[in-house]
């Protein structure tokens, strides 16, 4: 026999693409090779285009740098950020699989306490397949994992739980903190394990990062939009939060799960305060505006996909927060252009075509 | 010098009470000695009040029974459970203090993944001591705490906090199931340590149980209403349950927060699934709409107190809760009963009238 019986499939193989933003050659890979290795990944280089982004050995990747994407999109590539890490959103798009782990190229593996390497991609796979609990909080955390369940007075109703469509994962050694923290607190490391995952209740929004992130890209795609940022605009490092904060008003609307803690990867290297403070400062100064304003978003019932909701939210936007600064207007015209993109790539006779188009196109496809 | 320089004074010493109520003697003192000792109990001791519980030698401590509740509070003794750990109520009453930690006398000294043995108290009193965050969720949780903070997209604004009233510990061990899953799990431990303190978020309910709790006495004391349980009544383990849906609706509506998380204690023995079924099975059926009727509460502006407050949820439970059963009726005049006697035991003459009793009655106080 060629296959042992006990061979052990990864889970989600064929159904979870990687998807992973980045200006340099991906050596970080080498480390996630046992997890990663039987995945598709999809790479979004950022920068010049004419850069040769080295992939090791033995990784089954398609490769989109900034001459693919305005090639694929066309005038609607405008919706995609240009050197910001946001163009990861890009991969999301392209992807055909149910799910999607998105990882940035400084991440590492991370090790438990029992000094165990976490398998991250595993523990995302984990979250995402078991229910989430948005409606009541659970004191025991997550009441799907193993040695865990509901807690007396937990409402019984509430127990069968909600799909989970978000899966966020933190980070050991260099925590994920805005430039003021950072300039505060430069020597602080991240050191705390928490054994935890956790549902964000309905109703609270919280700051998702991109760095470590899990979703079903069926369930809620469409609202992981990263929105503009980088090259030409007046904000950078939002663009996680920006895709959050949408994620989770859709998620709480659609009755959808989002789970945050376990897996921890290893980041490697804090970014530049006084380049991150120059990005971030009218972030930090317009969020004061945009949290309420994601707080009292009420969708209509209507509103019954991903797409619409994220329509909507665009009118939205464009409404209450437009008078802020110009920017958001554009923003607001931006997440309509991704909603079309979207559905123009992800409709059946694109698809086709795609595919097509993919098999004499050998730069933006390289097969093991 | 009789006093070394270096001598730590236990935080909080005159200014916290630890409420345990009993129907045994407190041989689990023992193990509590070295993080108990310096603080004064108040033990209130349920059922047979001619029965003499044994409190370990050097332990500060008031003792009410049956007869001094009947006593002090007269026809308003009947707002006061009997033969029900709920009973512990009337401790948080008789207090004078700021803090009340409250822990049942089948909890032991935990250890923490080192092997150190958890001074639970202290944790609780760190955690009450910092502020709560429950408009917007902090992905490292209580941002508080030693090497934490506030990460990435987390409003400036809203980063004082707020005061926190509650902080509520878990359990090792014996996890607090409800009898349905006792009986279908008999076998669980709880075993899973996890290093977090975190806000319960504003709008969010949670299953507060009273084993290992912690509150500030002053900022939510008369909200912590153990209600009508056991002898007479017909339902029982849903004392700190609904103790615990007015508390975080009122903190919600005052701007107080409520931690959970650490500290662990050691629960040392399951109750028996059968018994509790018998006292579980109406409030199973029951808190299918009553957890609604509490995500659903809005109270008025002008409860600007825990008492108007309270006053207020006591009319929109005989309101709403009424026609479920006529226990809620009854309920609703407890609350009532409950804050009447509370503002009558705390009024500044009161206070002074007891002072004076409980320097004539023995029994009821026993100083070191």
């Amino acid at each position: 026999m060629s296959t042992p019986a006990t061979q052990v499939v990864p889970p989600l193989k064929d159904e979870l693409d990687i998807v992973i933003p980045t200006i340099r050659n991906l050596d970080f890979l080498e480390m996630w090779r046992p997890f990663f290795q039987p995945y598709h990944l999809i790479i979004v280089q950022d920068g010049d285009p004419t850069k040769v982004i080295k992939v090791p050995e033995g990784f089954d990747y398609e490769l989109y740098n900034r001459n693919d994407i305005n090639r694929i999109l066309g005038p609607k590539a405008s919706c995609i950020s240009f050197k910001d890490s946001a163009c990861r959103c890009f991969g999301f798009m392209m992807s055909k699989k149910k799910y999607i782990y998105t990882i940035d190229d400084d991440c590492f593996v991370a090790k438990d306490p029992s000094g165990k390497d976490i398998n991250a991609l595993a523990q995302h796979i984990h979250n995402l397949l078991s229910p989430s609990t948005p409606l009541f909080f659970n004191t025991l955390y997550d009441p799907f994992r193993e040695g865990a369940d509901f807690v007396r007075g937990y409402p019984f109703s509430m127990r069968e739980g909600v799909p989970t469509a978000v899966s966020h994962g933190l980070w050991l050694n260099i925590p994920d903190y805005d430039a003021p923290t950072q300039l505060v607190k430069p020597r602080e490391r991240n050191t705390r394990y928490v054994d935890a995952v956790l549902t964000i209740p309905k109703g609270t929004l919280f700051p998702m990062c991109g760095m470590n992130l899990g979703f079903d890209r069926e369930l809620i795609g469409p609202a992981m939009y990263f929105g503009l940022m980088g090259d030409g605009q007046p904000i950078g490092r939002y663009d996680d939060m920006w895709a959050g904060w949408c994620t989770k008003v859709i998620c709480d609307h659609l009755g959808l799960g989002v789970k945050t803690g376990l897996p921890y990867i290893w980041h490697s290297k804090a970014s530049n305060p006084f380049v991150n403070l120059k990005k971030e400062y009218k972030g930090i100064y317009w969020q004061e505006d945009i949290i309420p304003f994601f707080q009292s978003v009420s969708l209509p019932k209507d509103c019954t996909t991903v797409q619409k909701c994220y329509i909507e939210l665009s009118k939205l936007v464009k409404e209450k927060l437009g008078p802020i600064d110009p920017y958001f207007q554009k923003l607001s015209e931006a997440m309509v252009t991704w909603i079309e993109a979207w559905d123009e790539i992800n409709s059946p006779t694109k698809l086709e075509a795609l595919s097509l188009d993919g098999k004499k196109d050998a730069s933006a496809s390289n097969k093991k």
